[in-house]
């Protein structure tokens, strides 16, 4: 069985638990938008004009499409049933939905989720439109727990290839420490990283202009903005931010290291003191990570460690989900701030994978954030390779 | 000045006349759902939490981001104006819209056209709860108009650059042509030209799975199915869709072949007619293209060209537009279906690229269809590379 198979079939469990008799994704020319949706129920081509597909509580798998594509879609063997139309989806998805008579129909909109909000809002007012005259816009009601639950529990066969993302990304954090002297700019060093993972087949996990995020010393500008022409200096913090994509996972990864002064063996004791603490607050959130606990009660963790030990409130999320993107849905290990929405809200489920990437500025040396990739299993958490547990010295 | 800015300013021509005081690009983690006037209004980087890109008719333009992506931004410099912010978008945004105090608000929202439909349904109901307890709401206006101008009134960079991906197709449409023996399968001679487009350095126009179509002969499947494992025989047309990317702007051509059986030195006349039909059809669309005409209007053209010749009535549109998108937004030359919208209602502008390609089947040998981009010119209506005017014979 394929993973869009495994997927697709936990898609019709998720279905009957959360109590949806049916769930539509409605797309149109997914090659300017595409409901993120469609890489776990349809597979890499795309959909040219208005086309549903649907998935029903008692396993009916349905695509109504147009004429010109239901050949492929046939071909891709996902549904069971392939209707093609010409002129207008109307007819097809009324007598569809007639036919199945749903008592509530799931479309991909979330307030929350961005990535079970599929759907546009023009795409959105069209569904309406066609729905027009039925009883059927009565009983919408939102994907995102569907999505959420399917992008979240992770079969065995997306852990193993985030796992390998992870490897591999360790690998090339080697190989860059091996490469990285004195007076190298942090673009220097970042287009070394990116020529890795060229070489290795592999993609960036996120877009190259940041990825890696790379920060030489407490002049370098932290977040999501991309390297500089700073140059590495003793008595610089190194930090980098990076993850690939394997097979079509993400890692997402933080690692550190101070590069010694002359004369220093150890690194000064205010920038350990930041990395412990990041350690720290990394172990005991994963210690306490477990299955039914809120995303918020995690990031508490995080954030009274860094803060107790007298650095400044980091203002940005714990941590997020990984998956298909570096960035994936549902629950969020993040505070209660308006633009995270209710995603702090949520429990955490077995088959998550989260990153856990507190951060703090050490003055005079640079930025301190260690990030580790973790899943939730039945008992606990378990870290995805091994964490970073000291500080790498280089000199 | 590069494209970017190029077309930033345009933007702001646009709104002056369209009367349009304020356009608010709304975003949230746009490696999830990018809005796709983000190619013109921002470039390559992406936006994780929600962000307002503003342009207003006045000339200012306003970036309000998440707190760590200012810095990028900033340096991309397309803004003016870079705010940043922690917990919520909220504050600035309003006190923005205070400021600048637009009577129309134009958001990425369209039921006709996907292009300017980047706004979820998610995301217009957040952008509907920023503004409550302002005016704000009930001055939103959708952005299509605006968007379909920026998206299709290239710019001579623009033209360029589609007019190089056309002549690229040209080529590797040569290469194919020479490689090609009876026999192979579709897909082999599909393979081949995507080992041609990557020897180059180039990007497919659509996705790999129908990028190129390839049709032998009389039961290969035509539209979006990609190619089979059919093998091309003496006396099969032979039918290629296929479209390269040439530095983000695409292609988008369908050429044909007819194979010769042992003693032909010509098509038989029924293939030859069909060829002649669709060569027709394109010729008399593309002489009566101007500014000012409908999309329908040229589509009836060739659609009665078609049907006037006694071949049934092709079950699609006659042409779309090109652009960053093989299938581009705006006016279409479309029949008034409804899965099209309005679209075919539209009237052609200066600049505005599009394809022609009416189709039809000639029993017992294949498909006959001939793809061909246009741009449309003060005058008239130009091809952007020499048209196919006579059926190759291949033998």
């Amino acid at each position: 069985m394929n993973l869009l198979q495994e997927k697709t079939n936990q898609a019709i469990e998720i279905l009957k638990e959360k109590n949806v008799d049916l769930w539509l994704t409605f797309v149109a020319e997914t090659s300017v938008m595409r409901d993120p949706a469609m890489d776990y129920i349809f597979g890499d081509g795309g959909l040219t004009w208005p086309s549903a597909l649907i998935f029903t509580r008692s396993g009916e798998r349905i695509a109504i499409v147009g004429r010109y594509e239901t050949e492929a879609v046939e071909r891709g063997g996902l549904y069971s049933t392939v209707l093609g139309y010409d002129k207008s989806i109307r007819p097809l998805l009324t007598s569809t939905l007639e036919r199945v008579a749903p008592r509530t129909i799931a479309i991909n909109t979330s307030r929350d989720s961005v990535h079970a909000d599929g759907l546009t809002h023009g795409g959105y007012l069209n569904l309406l439109d066609l729905l027009e005259g039925t009883d059927f816009a009565n009983r919408l009601v939102s994907a995102e727990e569907i999505i959420s639950a399917l992008r979240g529990r992770k079969t065995l066969e997306e852990q193993g290839r985030i796992r390998k993302a992870v490897q591999l990304t360790d690998e090339i954090f080697e190989e860059a420490f091996q490469f990285i002297r004195a007076g190298m700019t942090e673009i220097e060093v970042a287009e070394h990283m990116q020529a890795l993972v060229k070489s290795r087949g592999l993609e960036l996990a996120w877009p190259a202009e940041a990825c890696p995020a790379v920060n030489f010393g407490p002049e370098s500008p932290v977040g999501h903005s991309g390297p500089t022409g700073i140059k590495l200096q003793p008595g610089h913090t190194l930090h980098f931010d990076f993850g690939v994509k394997y097979e079509g996972y993400c890692s997402d990864i933080q690692r550190m290291a101070y590069l010694l002064r002359p004369g220093e063996t150890s690194a000064p004791t205010e920038v350990q003191k930041g990395f412990d603490t990041i350690y720290r607050a990394n172990e005991l959130c994963r210690k306490a990570m477990k299955p039914g606990v809120t995303g918020n009660s995690i990031d508490i963790i995080a954030r009274k460690t860094v803060t107790d030990a007298g650095y400044p409130e980091y203002m940005h999320a714990l941590g997020h989900q990984l998956g298909r993107l570096a960035h994936d849905g549902g629950a969020l290990l993040g505070p209660l701030w308006e633009k995270y929405g209710n995603l702090p809200n949520l429990p955490l489920e077995v088959g998550q994978v989260f990153t856990l990437e507190p951060g703090l500025d050490v003055p005079g040396y640079g930025h301190v954030s260690l990030e580790e990739d973790v899943v939730v299993t039945e008992h606990g958490t378990e870290y995805l390779a091994t964490p970073q547990t000291e500080l790498r010295l280089l000199g």
